[in-house]
């Protein structure tokens, strides 16, 4: 068995034990019942995935920003040079993009993994390269990537995790560099979803007018020449790992397999914005049970994102209207995730606390 | 003059060259411009609250939790006994509260205020006893408290902003405890607002159609009792300090105390749900530069906090769609706010970082 093949073999769905004790135990604490909303239910996942209740608290947590490039840059689907890949990726490592702010913010870990920038990086502390090439082909022309590049960047990812864990990490943040990386996104959406490019491709970083014009007719160029162009109530017409090949990202296929190295050890991944939403549909279009061990970290501003969550069943913690990437909005809904699992271990019962129930 | 006076009189509105500095200092940071969506909003606020750019860093945070009881709660509004308030006060002072999770997730202290508990309480570490009143009068039948109680209850939630701030809070979060409060809130939010009272009250704490429906009338009464009726295109009837003695709670007039202390000692103050959005109505009523110091932790799923937050201009963090009160939307907001400002002291801008701008 491939590492790959292992890991999707190992994960597990969530435990119905599991989950009923969580929600039975969510209505004996000192609160109306339901009173926490959408948090009651990110306890009762964290205890499903877990497969016990009260679920770990899913701290530390351990951010990896996965950067990569992309040969469909050259179709002038951004207006950012490529070469930001590479600077943002030193401004990571140094400590001075937005990424590192809210890392610190929520005592997160930051590792920086190359899986394909276009450039050679100098050994760092905080990275780690394994690198499978430089930047993909141009999805709009043909594969993106191969079947064998797919799968070392799945594996590179799974190897991230493990890695993470190993080192102490209870909680998985998916980060992402690649400029150009919301058409891969938004081609990668409209593949695993059947949805129209129209609707699924955004402005990403702020393009105009133009420029989204132009995305979304190189989205529907690169669903044309790999084959990928169906309805919503259509089946994929190419396997999943065909399909992230075709018109993913380096990046893309390295967070797909950080999701199911997270997922096979029962360790929750927290997903940032639209690259790692159409990451997970690859993930889970490989393991449908990876998804009982994600969690929405937010809704960025990207139209895809919504579609993408929609499709996987996610409900997102955060909606800012954020749309930077680098794993920001995941890492801000790690306090709301720790916060919701804390209740299930420290708030007292009403008969511990002496607390008359209005429902007993 | 008074406290109140004195502190009313030192309020200050946003620095308007604070924001601007603000505004700029964003736009210079690596990362596309708007890419922190609301984010960027809390940070120019804190800014001009601060009259300082970048803002202080908004921690360590303390909650706050003012705690009183409500005549109106013979009227069959809410399914819980009365001595739940006197219990739950317990349950905080014991660590045991949901409240107590989240504070100690995000790292805040917890203070318990009486002002207004229908019993008397014994002395505590965390405890603040600055009773008024052993609970409101029935504000369906005439004032909930006479102008004297609503004063001095408001003097004591600014002398809470004081001590916690002399104590080295900085930032402050508003938090509740009161069976029948959310009554009383819907009473504040029509008279504040002029919106119709079936529009406003909600089912708090989660009562049946039957306790709704007489929640509504008990409203409409307070309103017709106390001469509150109006029209939303209409101006209050009442000045609003009057307004608040005659619809308000205890805990409402403390939690405009603590919003107008905060803000006369430029601390921002995270507002919770949909009691400290009725507070804050009152509080900007008395001084309408308080609300430049005010962030919106959560919007809660009792209806009327989504109109008294419109009514504020603010736009709340996180819709988890939670209905707990304590303060808990608050302090899970309170990582959110601290993140937006540290990215104006540690992100790297463009030209320090040496990243290319595709705007430059």
């Amino acid at each position: 068995m491939t590492i790959l093949e292992e890991t999707v073999a190992a994960i597990l769905p969530a435990d119905p034990a599991a989950v009923a004790e969580a929600r039975a135990h969510q209505d004996r604490l000192t609160k109306p019942q339901g009173a926490l909303g959408v948090l009651e239910d990110v306890a009762v996942r964290l205890a499903g995935a877990a497969g016990v209740s009260p679920p770990p608290l899913p701290a530390p947590a351990a951010l990896a920003i996965f950067a990569a490039d992309h040969g469909v840059h050259a179709r002038g689907v951004t207006p950012w040079p490529q070469e930001v890949t590479l600077q943002m990726v030193g401004n990571f490592l140094a400590g001075g993009a937005v990424a590192n702010a809210f890392a610190a913010q929520v005592g997160a870990s930051v590792t920086v993994v190359d899986v394909g920038v276009a450039a050679d990086l100098d050994p760092a502390p905080g990275l780690i390269v394994s690198k499978v090439a430089h930047g993909t082909a141009d999805l709009s022309r043909g594969p993106a990537m191969t079947r064998e590049q797919a799968v070392a960047a799945l594996e590179a990812g799974i190897a991230v995790a493990r890695d993470l864990v190993a080192q102490g990490a209870r909680c998985l943040v998916s980060g992402d560099m690649g400029i150009a990386n919301t058409t891969a996104s938004a081609a990668l959406i409209c593949a695993f979803t059947g949805r129209d490019a129209a609707v699924v491709t955004g402005r990403g970083t702020g393009v105009d007018d133009e420029t989204l014009t132009r995305k979304v007719e190189v989205v529907r160029e690169a669903l044309r020449v790999n084959g990928l162009e169906r309805g919503p109530d259509e089946a994929p017409p190419v396997p999943a790992l065909e399909t992230l090949a075709a018109v993913g990202g380096l990046e893309h296929a390295a967070i797909a397999g950080f999701v199911l190295g997270g997922a096979a050890l029962r360790v929750p991944v927290i997903l940032d914005g639209v690259i790692a939403g159409a990451a997970a549909l690859a993930a889970v279009a490989l393991a449908p049970d990876a998804v009982d061990h994600c969690v929405a970290g937010h809704r960025s501003a990207e139209p895809g994102h919504a579609i993408a969550l929609e499709h996987l069943g996610l409900r997102p913690l955060i909606e800012l209207g954020m749309r930077l990437g680098e794993g920001t909005g995941g890492l801000l809904a790690h306090p709301l995730v720790c916060a919701a699992a804390r209740v299930m271990h420290e708030v007292a019962t009403f008969d511990s606390a002496g607390v008359t129930d209005k429902t007993a």
